[in-house]
């Protein structure tokens, strides 16, 4: 119950700062626009965003200052599925349960409305009332942290080789890669950036950074399992496709047995990294253990 | 001839620091870096560094601090021009007399490559090594700025003007909008960025600006001319193709004479915006006055 509260508030505080700071969607060009509306108020789950506050919040920072930063997460994030969605992508129509960017506004529209997207992100980290309530340093060190984990070091990387691989005998070197920077990559800097702008101690970054790295998996992980045996109706999206499109998952090379009991073990080891936090990083907690039960 | 060797040198300086500063083609996953490298180094003329390293240097600058930031104008001009080839987008297969980025490596390669530059250009902008010889503060306005540019209000929202009015009948207000856009805001934003991390008076900053308007415009304007009266053999592109599209241009609207005189024009007024500052600021002029006679 507290985790339901928690992730309500949360993701309350997210939509209305997501609404105060991004262009309207009848800003010209009003189609542009529209576009990139259409999948950032798609009903996503706010997962990163509310991460990168858990994680100032944990360490007795002043999570308002962070909303921007937490809203640039959710930007990237957003591009990321649309560009994924595109028919020389992954090729799905439906996503939450709605029809993909492409196939309401065109595929042309759909590749410069991730565009604007991810250059938004950046646009917001860097505006000068983000700036107001951070330190510039801290601040730009942790802008260089998201766009080394998004990049092609981190999450295009994740996805180029997720492509690549397709329909290739599994390896666990390269499925490690793919989660760790498709997914992982992201999680870990939501976690990561949130206690850099709070100022946490290396020590404690450190820690924040394994709980960070453990959850990427078990995300990824549980998104896997889901795809496998997910009900479509809460997932909003069809399953089965990993496995119609000969992608690399983990119960493909391991087995749902196997893969069940790696996501046990990643969600105790990201509770044993914050075993010295106090309760301030309960939220942290709660959203480690949700990993294991979560429907969509 | 000063021109000549002026933009030969300055060009070396960003060849040498691009190579540098991106990860080497072999990083994996090498396939995506492969894709980045081969449209970041196909010959470009490298026209927005240059323009932001003599704009730093036109305010007493000092140029080499510079460079990174110069670098990423690169990357950001070079994913919009992999995404603007795209099928779905204005579907080109030659650029700079060589195969375009999806005709090598597939179109979702192509996606990729460009997502990835686009990071990268930030992820260079807030790296440590680039804040070593910046003031924070003002390397955040100028990563401000440029993300403006970039985004939704910027080169995006002209290219998606650009395509949504294809085979529209012309106007004079969209033709504005897309030019100033589309490729506009991304030269004056490389004028006025050299110009804030030099740090500029605003009346000189407000000079520049100006400069920088007149010769976005007057570069998109001769853009529009050669690919109607252009050498495909120089331009290393078709000729004609704005016209077979249906796009939008200054030639169509206006006519070949007057689209002539409106360039002289704009360059007279780029050149009139700088007259107060010395001889530093040579190299601007002699970019303005190269836009009249440029061959590709």
């Amino acid at each position: 119950m507290a985790l339901k509260d928690y992730l309500h508030r949360q993701r309350q505080r997210v939509e209305s700062a997501l609404v105060s700071l991004i262009p309207p969607e009848n800003h010209p060009p009003a189609q542009l626009h529209k576009a990139m509306h259409y999948s950032l108020f798609a009903g996503g789950k706010r997962i990163r965003p509310i991460l990168h506050l858990a994680a100032a919040e944990a360490v007795g920072g002043d999570s308002d200052a962070c909303l921007p930063f937490a809203c640039a997460l959710e930007l990237i994030h957003t591009y990321s599925l649309i560009h994924d969605d595109l028919p020389a992508m992954d090729d799905d129509d439906l996503r939450r349960g709605k029809a993909t960017n492409h196939v309401v506004f065109g595929e042309a529209m759909a590749i410069l409305a991730g565009d604007a997207l991810l250059t938004e992100a950046f646009r917001l980290l860097s505006s000068p009332s983000t700036l107001e309530r951070l330190d510039p340093r801290a601040l730009l060190r942790a802008i260089h942290e998201l766009a080394h984990a998004a990049g092609s070091q981190g999450m295009v990387g994740g996805q180029a080789l997720d492509i690549l691989s397709e329909n290739r005998p599994p390896e666990e070197e390269v499925l490690h890669f793919i989660h760790s920077h498709k997914t992982g990559a992201l999680i870990r800097a939501s976690v990561r950036t949130g206690a850099i702008l709070a100022r946490a101690s290396e020590d404690v970054l450190e820690r924040l950074t394994r709980y960070g790295e453990r959850l990427g998996l078990a995300f990824q992980i549980r998104d896997d399992l889901l795809n496998v045996e997910g009900d479509p109706r809460k997932l909003g999206k069809s399953v089965g496709t990993d496995a119609s499109k000969g992608k690399m998952t983990y119960p493909a090379l391991f087995g749902l047995e196997r893969t069940r009991t790696r996501l046990g073990q990643l969600v105790e080891e990201a509770l044993d990294a914050l075993s010295p936090l106090d309760k301030k990083a309960d939220p942290l907690r709660w959203i480690a253990s949700y990993m294991i039960e979560r429907d969509r």
